[in-house]
């Protein structure tokens, strides 16, 4: 590596290193005059400080981690955009890591960023995540962690979620309304905590609207795409009688469109359709999807500006700091209410 | 922080910080016993070296910088995920950098990473990018640097892309054999290699085709969503004999849709449209989208395996290792040939 070090800069200025830098940071025993001959040749020479020499004197990284299941997915990829737009404005690095939904890469990965290659990590769990252990060794390492979306419940921890439980309560209510029946839910693994929530609102919809909860009306996807329609069409196929799907996520509700296409059922007119979803075309789908559509720009944000806080001015992360911001209802063609219903109601 | 360093080990186990050290390194000067106590304290305590510390010795950070224009978009989140496989496997992170398609924050970062804190770099051109001096930078360094998909014409670069000229020529094809006869193009900045190819291609594939070239049938988009729309709308209304449109890329397809819509355009009737994507719901679409699809995960793999024999096997990068993949055409409800034309042709 031919790279621009303290000690060129010196030699090409005859001055001493301790000299150069000392100037380029800006220290009071160093002349004006001199601080503008190293900044000048610094800047011609492209001389950036070597980052991780840096980092050894300064004890900071300034660099976060952020730990997500996927990226090809909408809601990760804007709520990475937010955060992305804080690092930036704090001068900060983004190291992105993917657990691929695995507990055992989302342990390896907290195990090394508790290393201290990090100053701080912002977390989505992986859905097969079941417990926090992994998360305490950032804490001994006084490495601050703010949760995002999906939180694991461990005491004092800062997350910045949404309002899973009502808006799970608010689409299955929605179905209800439009004149469904018999509704199913579709989602992820029973462990994590959105997939809890969402659930707990479908059940307590269910029995404010007089209707009994059927747990053989909740499936559990495995988020491999072909299964995943596939037991979509088992359900539809044996459970002739339901007329209303609630996806817990986006890749279900697709899914849902994928099966019913396959079994030639219409929606909405056989079955109603809603999921959480931050596709921004759910309205040139055929039919447009009603979606629970999450602020996910603004949890990456707000996740960044908490764990900032803590980066910068070393304010300890605590529960305190956690936010619930509110998702939102688009009605779409999805779930119109058919003709018929309509009358009946 | 209260870290598990070596000085701990050493004390711990009542050795000298070389010995563990060395021991950690699997050094042949010490004894397999000591090894074997070293590493299985180190394992209990969640010892991890100091990525900083080893950065420095190695001369490696153990880290690679991906440079996108942005990953809310399915052929980068797709292509992230290729490179992070390859990544993974050779035990290295990823660090991803956005330029939001913006070339002062593309120089910006590519100013950065020459400093030292990646051992190579993958960048996808932002599309006001229009030299490639800040890359000259990384060669100074020794920085091995490999492009994807966007690229920059500097001589000796790697470049894995696909194969843009034959696509758009492909994609226009298709259309004048489903009878349109008057084919508009859609594309984003005419600086970059993926626009001239693509449009280069639409070109040749209309001459091909006995019509004519006619520039202001090219519309350069912003790249604001809601502008761009606007822009399509406008071309629909002046050129009310525009029966066929070929957009360059996603976000101009989907707003296509959106502009037919507010015009009360049927497609394909009306007019036929397809785009380069790597939308996985296109079949969902009203009505199904006709695409170019490229591939996407084979591309970052590709670019990943690339830069990584350059890192690691100090193999340096040349154009001997650029790659041209194929894109694939996929034939949907958007480009249906008109029941009348059928009959014409």
């Amino acid at each position: 590596m031919k790279s621009v070090n303290l000690k060129r800069l010196a030699q090409e200025l005859n001055l001493s290193v301790a000299t150069v830098s000392r100037a380029l940071n800006d220290r009071y025993d160093i002349s004006q005059a001199t601080k503008d001959r190293v900044r000048e040749l610094a800047a011609k020479l492209n001389y950036e400080p070597n980052p991780y020499a840096s980092s050894l004197r300064r004890q900071r990284s300034g660099t976060i981690g952020v730990v997500v299941p996927e990226i090809a997915n909408h809601f990760f990829s804007l709520a990475i955009n937010g955060i992305e737009e804080v690092a930036r404005l704090n001068h900060y690095h983004v190291l992105i890591y993917l657990t691929h939904e695995d507990y055992q890469r989302e342990l390896d990965i907290v195990r090394l960023l508790a290393g201290g290659r990090v100053d701080g990590v912002l977390l989505s769990a992986a859905s097969t995540s079941y417990t926090d252990t992994h998360l305490e060794m950032l804490r001994e390492r006084g490495i601050p962690l703010v949760f995002f979306d999906r939180v694991h419940q461990a005491p004092d921890n800062a997350q910045i979620t949404t309002d899973d439980y009502e808006s799970g309560y608010k689409a299955t209510r929605h179905l209800l309304d439009v004149g469904c029946r018999s509704v199913a839910h579709l989602t992820i693994a029973p462990t994590l905590s959105i997939s809890r929530r969402r659930m707990q609102g479908y059940i307590d919809a269910l029995l404010d609207g007089g209707l009994r909860y059927d747990p053989s009306l909740v499936l559990h996807a495995q988020g491999r795409r072909e299964q995943d329609v596939e037991m979509i069409q088992d359900l539809l196929h044996q459970r002739p009688g339901v007329d209303g799907i609630f996806a817990a996520v986006e890749s279900l509700a697709v899914g849902t469109y994928e099966a019913c296409r396959v079994l030639n059922r219409r929606i909405p007119h056989d079955v109603r359709v809603i999921g959480f979803s931050n596709l921004e075309i759910a309205a040139l789908l055929d039919p447009p999807l009603t979606t629970i559509t999450q602020p996910a720009y603004a949890i990456g944000k707000e996740a960044a500006k908490v764990l900032f806080k803590a980066v910068l001015k070393n304010v300890p992360v605590s529960s305190g700091h956690s936010l619930e911001l509110k998702s939102e209802l688009f009605i779409r063609e999805s779930t119109f209410p058919a003709p018929k219903l309509v009358k009946s109601a």
